[in-house]
């Protein structure tokens, strides 16, 4: 299945906007009830809920796939965390040692942007980075969890881009504040259940800015898959439907390109993962 | 004024309980209609509902403050963000200099315990270490702050720490595993409103281990003021009421000394802050 948090006209939600959660079938989107994935996934039967949707569409409650406008499809998960360093080749052009533990930080909710929004950086546009990432979502409540009981509880996955101001990030050792600024982490367009994606068989994650591109990795050379990040976080955290957790940029962000470089005003960022779609940012600074 | 969020019976808030927000008045404490803090300063006029209720204790309404049982004052804050490296003192014990941003990394709420709650880390108990540490609560939406709107938008103080799971944290570059453990930090016991409580005057932080004192700092060598702080998150993130920001913590932890030392199962941990009050925290490895 896919799923989507769409935007249906202005509203009090994250970024101005009313929304519902949606399931596609064929070249439409069929609304649900719930105005978004994280309030959809809150329903243990969120599964039976939109494979029914899916299949018995009536008149009236659908929008082509064409005229959809998306929303960061978890606008308000509790918890989004992060992995860093976990591509091989990232891994190297950053200097560092393949990793015994994933090497983990937090974001809040309110970094979290759709496809097609600004990535608005006002004032703060000196050394904005791109960081493509597949990101995969919590479907079932973990805690403690095996990696095979972690598996079991995705809901599936989508994409992300971690943009990283690399002077904050870099003033202190902690990386947070260079990775928390509100409304920089586009995410979506859609959510793909795990029956139509596979990142432990492969999928490709680019990142390409202004057409061209700067990022092609693949998520077999993950160090640590996604059941793994959420079995290993499940030990120290507790996990709920909704959540959201970055599992780390492949190779080519404009930090490890010699000279550095890093995105310009009026910049566009892409951020394509195969079989889940696209997301196309405006940065401005 | 001292508010608190106080148990009232069993229930299914944080920790299990039913809560109740509370205004201190004399030796009782005056019921409020929040259940708890954050809902409480969801209200823009708080300070003055929580006046109004202090002056006009009505029988039945009330509880003796020497019966009171206190939950985390803020158990769901949407942020809570601690500041490392703030003291100098503490600074200088971990071998690092003076520093000119303040080092910051993300909790969850889901970390939050209140006063007599055990600490538990069944499991996970090798190398657990103190940080008692002043927590600053946001009373006011903050975005882009100067400092001076960010020391007015101050609800209050409380008392915190920073439990801190050294392997855990020293496994990779980012801190945020080790100190992000559920049920790990306790907070409280009481929030004590700005004109009650005066940092930058000077309070006294300690932390006793089984009753011996091993912290003893003061606010008043702070690097980044309570304010300072608010003013610079909020220059990447909007701070909402009963949002909580961790100060840092003094010297005197336990990976500082030589050779280091750290809790034992059993061990009572006693976080002190002059003018707030005192929480004692059994831990459990």
């Amino acid at each position: 299945m896919r799923l989507a948090t769409l935007i249906t006209g202005a509203g009090d939600g994250p970024g101005g906007f009313a929304t519902r959660a949606a399931v596609q079938a064929g070249d439409r989107f069929i609304m649900l009830g719930a105005r978004d994935l994280n309030e959809l996934l809150e329903s243990p039967d969120w599964r039976e809920q939109a494979a029914a949707a899916a299949s018995a569409a009536l008149p009236g409650g659908f929008i082509p796939v064409s005229a959809a406008r998306f929303a960061a499809p978890l606008p308000r998960p509790g918890k989004v965390i992060c992995c860093g360093l976990n591509y091989a080749d990232h891994i190297q052009e950053m200097g560092r040692e393949l990793p015994e533990y994933p090497t983990l930080f937090a974001k809040y909710a309110d970094t979290l942007i759709g496809d097609d929004e600004t990535i608005d950086l006002t004032g703060h546009g000196a050394k904005v980075d791109w960081e493509a990432e597949l990101a995969v979502v919590v479907g079932a409540p973990l805690r403690n969890a095996t990696e095979a009981e972690a598996a079991a509880s995705i809901a599936g996955y989508t994409a992300a881009n971690d943009i990283s101001l690399r002077d904050w990030q870099n003033r202190t050792l902690q990386w947070f504040q260079g990775k928390a600024f509100d409304r920089s982490t586009p995410l979506g367009p859609v959510l793909v259940t795990p029956e139509e994606c596979d990142p432990e068989a492969g999928v490709r994650v680019r990142c390409l800015v202004n057409g061209v591109e700067v990022q092609n990795g693949n998520t077999k050379t993950l160090v640590f898959s996604a059941a793994a990040l959420l079995a290993y976080i499940s030990t120290f955290t507790r996990l709920r439907p909704g959540d959201v957790v970055l599992t780390g940029t492949p190779g080519g962000v404009g930090m490890g390109a010699v000279p550095p470089r890093y995105l310009n005003d009026g910049d566009v960022v892409t951020t394509e993962i195969e079989g889940i779609g696209r997301l196309t940012n405006p940065v401005k600074f």
